[in-house]
């Protein structure tokens, strides 16, 4: 099967990789000519711009765009939408706000063209792991580009099935999944996210408070001298807390336990907030994930203007004077 | 009436001169004889050290201790508890961990000896405005030591009196209440600053967005120039957050709305983890109470390690690189 | 001088009885014409319909509009729009999203009418009381309405002066502030609902351990029998929490210490979720003014799905079957 | 070798299993004697009491009690030290408090016998799939055990191996670590519970946000219709969040999506309250793993007493009257 690419960054161009290397082709495109010169070494078909790319594909044709979520995606499906035929199909694997992918696929069937939204998690891995992906977007267009998702997907690999399972669909067990209507693919996509911010939260206290168990700061008596490393490794075998978050987490601290090469500066990407927004908005309670997605922001702060709100009051009622850290 | 008084500091010594002004006895000590000098020159008996104290004083005894909670206090009561003869009075006046007031009570009661746990808020302004207190031990004692209480606490003021308030005791409008058995004064104190740190906190994050909303990094068409002292100024008339922690607020952005004297480095004492301590034992959920103690924890902080394990597992599944502050 | 006013619920009309008190015009409308001939009554003009009410009233007009936010402000302010003239004002009372009240300022604009958002705390109470507001807008316009706004405000009242206070305008101090351009007013009166909630929340998890420790549930050693509306009462006077908040608790405490007439089920209203909205656009860590946010949440639900999830797990990781309530 | 085992539930029983299996010996003993004849019947040496159990073992002797952490254990263990002789050991394998411990050890040291804490997970499954182990004591003594630990690991099993880990020691990789000396596997294992209330949390309000959007209550135009354990399932495959717990909520969904199995009333465990405790202790911020056991607090109860203090505030500066659930 076909497939257009617009954005050859490590993302797309490993689908393209993964998709060519099980037999399909990859029309691509990306601002920067080198990378499209080097994918076109690799065998995808190279274009000059995107009326170019749009000329060399078979119609129906379906057009993979992977940029950063916001304005260049916006631009790119934009002018896409001027350029495509009726029954073409747009694809959005970045990670855009649910509520935008809604608009313009109400925009886009305006003009018969199509809209999916592909959230895809793990994409760093994905050339050779498989890319998780939550699909959104009309059935039969996701029927339709099924031989793609397929093979962009991890497959089965040698996880267990969860017992029970009865759907007569096995998708989902193999890595992908049809969740809705447009926008859906990306809402639950933002929801991992959400989950993921608190997953690595949870961890983060854990290990720092174990840290702070092991300070040479703490009277011998009330110290232990803990092995963080080891720590993480062990709990990698039968515990309940074995993850993936926890095998990369025991990487880190097998190469050093005082992860000296970050400062902990920690940064934020938009389905964290977004996902906030909807608990708000569906008045959903979740304070692990509203606290996960504090801890970052505090993480990028010297000192808050609140907590100087909290000094001078001080100052105030108690007379107390600042202790310097 | 008289009390004994040890530990002149800003809280023992006014105390000392309220009661005094009122036309009480203050019998005092400090280990530094100097504070005792400068009290006895505004008319309180001066001792020389405890043995002095008792013997200077009428039966049955009450001594107020007023030192820092902890080994001082503790070690004081200790030798207090040889010299006091049986019907005599301990009072601490500090911030005492509750179970260790109830042990002590325990304790002093086999030598016959009362024990009073004065919990005590607003105590800076004391001298002139009045301590509230909140008081536990035996109701005999405290009916005992009330003419004491009387002279200390505010009065009625002129704040206006709760409607349909019909309690026969009009002690705790006037400011101070026998709260129960001893430990219990303590106990109410504590959850008292429990609360004190949650509103606090709502204060702070209230005016960080405010502040936020100010900052020149935003896009002018997104910001607005607020001026925070007018904010708070306003707030003071008539609004729902009118509070003494607004007016002290209100006072610090009146002098320098950057309150660039403050650098946000913010201590917490044992109430505030303490009332932690006892929504956890009787499963109560106090999510506010709780972020406003680890807001304090984390501003004392350049990064934690937690943050630092976050920034490892970013760039263990995505690649991810850390923005510097 | 003359004000229209548009829904005369409790806030509109009490606002116009204020300013008549004061010698002010009203000209009244409200879909009910009971209210509008009640208010007719006590010296109101009354209106037939916004046309009635433009009519009657002198150019420039100022037309206060107090209905409930969303659409019923937005269809009024629609066709008021329709009706008035170059250099009318509308003034928007309500609780509006602030970014509805910017979207509004510039569609009016191009008519050359005026837009004021004015957010008021303290609403049910104002009549005696007064408004404490938070106004948004031009500043002309502002000026042009400040006989008005110094009627409704509380004035200075019996509240001391904050000290080192030394602004040249003294309406911050008499209740009310200019404070930007169009949406200012809601934004300032935003955050001050969202420090509410936080405040508010602080009192409920204090009092709740409290509370819990008087229960009979607990082991007599470890129970104290508190008193929870004297604990409250002691608290007005001299203590750091002291607030209007804290006074309406002891009301209420006065009343019935078990507050049985009351359920838990506690609604939120816009601004508190803005609050979390505009927190998390802004990157500021919010914990407690979330959290109160989802405690209210969560107190309309019987069990949240998520706990069921919970349940599942524990099951599956443990066999732990549920206890019940 | 041989092992006293002392509590034959799930846990016991099942250790005696495992290490019969591999050619170990057990001598047993329970309260309940069907439970010691029917671990007889499958090879154990049964004991009739403390006494009986001590007599059958070799010197020197390893009793590993097995029982519900408090009063329980620690009577045995008191029993037990009666019954030992110098240089034997007592393991506790129960979900101890590790002050408990270290305090045992040293009273235990006294009489020249040997304590060492083992902290466990993934209790339930370990007779298959081996238990994770946090062993606390004398190095010695781990040692001296080290083939019963051996035995009841996990092993490396097919969970591919830490990049970059270089330890000379590979029991972490086994699923066993002596993480210090007495108190500290108990400790290890404490802040592993407390992790993984956080991870579930994360997941539970993720949950709860993905069916919400799928509520029949929502506009249909806001609604997706989700399949829950679709998403469970396509998540276990390549992405981010994929741990066992994930594996747990999947199995348990596609059994049935509504879970009405289960009510929601979610009970907590020691080890999730003393982590909060340790952690206020050593001043670490934990937002995720303290909301996460409120969350449990909550699942328990209809309405807080904080809900109506709420309700009861809002009456009163608002007048707002509840809206039933």
């Amino acid at each position: 099967m076909q497939l257009g690419i617009i954005g050859l960054g490590r993302m797309g161009g490993n689908i393209a990789r993964r998709l060519m290397r099980a037999g399909h082709q990859a029309v691509v495109f990306d601002r920067n000519q080198d990378s499209v010169h080097g994918l076109a070494g690799e065998g995808a078909v190279g274009a000059a711009d995107l009326a170019d790319l749009v000329s060399k594909m078979d119609t129906p044709r379906a057009v993979w765009v992977m940029l950063p979520a916001g304005a260049p995606t916006e631009a790119t499906i934009a002018q896409l939408s001027e350029l495509l035929e009726p029954d073409d199909v747009i694809i959005d694997g970045g990670n855009t706000f649910y509520k935008d992918d809604i608009r313009r696929a109400r925009d886009l069937a305006a003009r018969q063209l199509h809209y999916v939204d592909v959230g895809t998690s793990g994409g760093v891995w994905g050339l050779d792991r498989g890319y998780c992906m939550m699909i959104g977007g009309e059935r039969e267009i996701f029927e339709r580009l099924d031989p793609l998702f397929d093979c962009l997907a991890p497959g089965m690999g040698d996880i267990p099935r969860t017992r029970d399972r009865n759907s007569a669909d096995d998708r989902a067990e193999r890595g992908y999944i049809h969740a809705g209507p447009a926008g859906s693919g990306h809402f639950v996509k933002m929801i991992h996210n959400g989950i993921e911010y608190g997953m690595m939260q949870a961890f983060a206290e854990g290990f720092d408070i174990l840290k702070t168990k092991s300070s040479s700061e703490l009277p011998e008596d009330q110290r232990f001298d803990l092995n963080l490393a080891d720590i993480a490794e062990v709990w990698r075998r039968g515990s309940v807390v074995s993850s993936w978050l926890l095998d990369l987490t025991a990487d880190a601290l097998a190469s050093d336990q005082q992860l000296t090469q970050y400062s902990g500066v920690v940064s934020d990407s938009g389905e964290g907030r977004w996902t906030i927004d909807a608990a708000v908005e569906q008045a959903v309670p979740v304070p692990v994930l509203s606290s996960a997605l504090f801890a970052r922001f505090r993480s990028r702060q010297d000192a808050t203007y609140g907590d100087k709100i909290l000094s001078a009051m001080r100052f105030g009622f108690g007379g107390h004077v600042e202790v310097p850290k």
